[in-house]
């Protein structure tokens, strides 16, 4: 087994998805996570100046999205053929088109352009990608796709405590999505995800 | 083989990678091109209301590049494991950050915010990544990963039109970037490619 090392922030945020494989495949990795005064030293020898990276055999490797994908293969959380993970990562990349605009909204610097972004996300884009995405959860029994477990729901369930934080007070860990909270459900009712969840370092975010 | 549909714009964006993937590999497949009058009707039965949808056997898969990735796979393209398809993936992610920071200057919709976020793409953004990817595309022998053809090649050259379209005036076809003009002639290179170019319908973008 290559020796993984992940770099990301002291947050849950894009780093989380990546520790709930690891952990749910019982792989081992270090967890490095910086404080955010440390990162324009840290930056530098990042690869396109981003976090979370990932570390194999010295290797860095960026992008969250293609370090799941490939970390979901590896846990046979990724689906049993070709299509079936272009299934699995249609949906996600559908919530990952939402998380953009949530960070669009939570990072515009101008006070009334935020509050405007804020507003149509409220109103317009989260009950709109939710409700798609909980019909989804409904017509996957309690998952995102294919019925069963995947990388997917892992990492919704993963997220949601950063969803929390940039939309608090207008989101609660999917209320009024049922679907969706059996796809959090069902994968924090993993016992390795559970353990880890119960001893990760309190974070802010 | 599955009966493939792609229901796209008249345009290239988004769905030339796709077009240019199934030419390559002599895939068969419904090359659906939408005007836009008539998307508002079309959208309805859109998943998440958006294009490119794949259509696999009349079941519709949403996401260009859950799409790519799986054609990638089908014809040959993806690397010979799962970390070297990381790898790519990694690379062509790092290009989506890009194109989605060209997006959000191109449809701003306030005419000052746009003129400011174009300055910032032009000034910094845009030599930031190319400058990246030009390393990259150098250190890989005029490729984008792995020192051979991979989708992320085809992935480029198929965006360059748009990126010509998108940017007109402060960006030409990778003008400045020498290893990133590699991969695109490279890709343009491809017998399959050639002819599909050739006699592709006119579009303005």
């Amino acid at each position: 087994m290559p020796v993984y090392k992940l770099h990301y922030f002291n947050v849950t945020g894009l780093g989380e998805p990546i520790r709930f494989l690891f952990h749910y495949g019982g792989i081992e990795f270090e967890d490095i996570r910086y404080n955010s005064e440390d990162w324009p030293e840290i930056k530098k020898n990042m690869p396109f100046g981003q976090m979370p990276v990932l570390e194999v055999d010295g290797k860095k490797i960026v992008q969250s999205g293609a370090i799941c994908r490939y970390l979901g293969k590896l846990v046979g959380l990724a689906g049993d053929n070709d299509f079936e993970s272009m299934q699995i990562e249609s949906v996600l990349d559908s919530f990952n088109d939402l998380r953009l605009k949530i960070s669009a909204a939570l990072y515009e610097e101008n006070k009334e352009i935020q509050a405007a972004k804020r507003k149509t996300l409220v109103d317009e884009t989260l009950p709109y990608y939710l409700g798609k995405l909980d019909e989804i959860a409904a017509e996957n029994d309690g998952h995102l796709a294919l019925k069963k477990l995947t990388w997917a729901d892992l990492y919704i369930a993963a997220f949601q405590k950063y969803l929390n934080y940039a939309m608090k007070g207008d989101f609660d860990s999917f209320e009024g999505y049922p679907n969706l909270q059996k796809v959090v459900c069902n994968s924090l009712a993993n016992e390795k995800i559970k353990k880890y969840v119960e001893s990760r370092p309190e974070t802010i975010c």
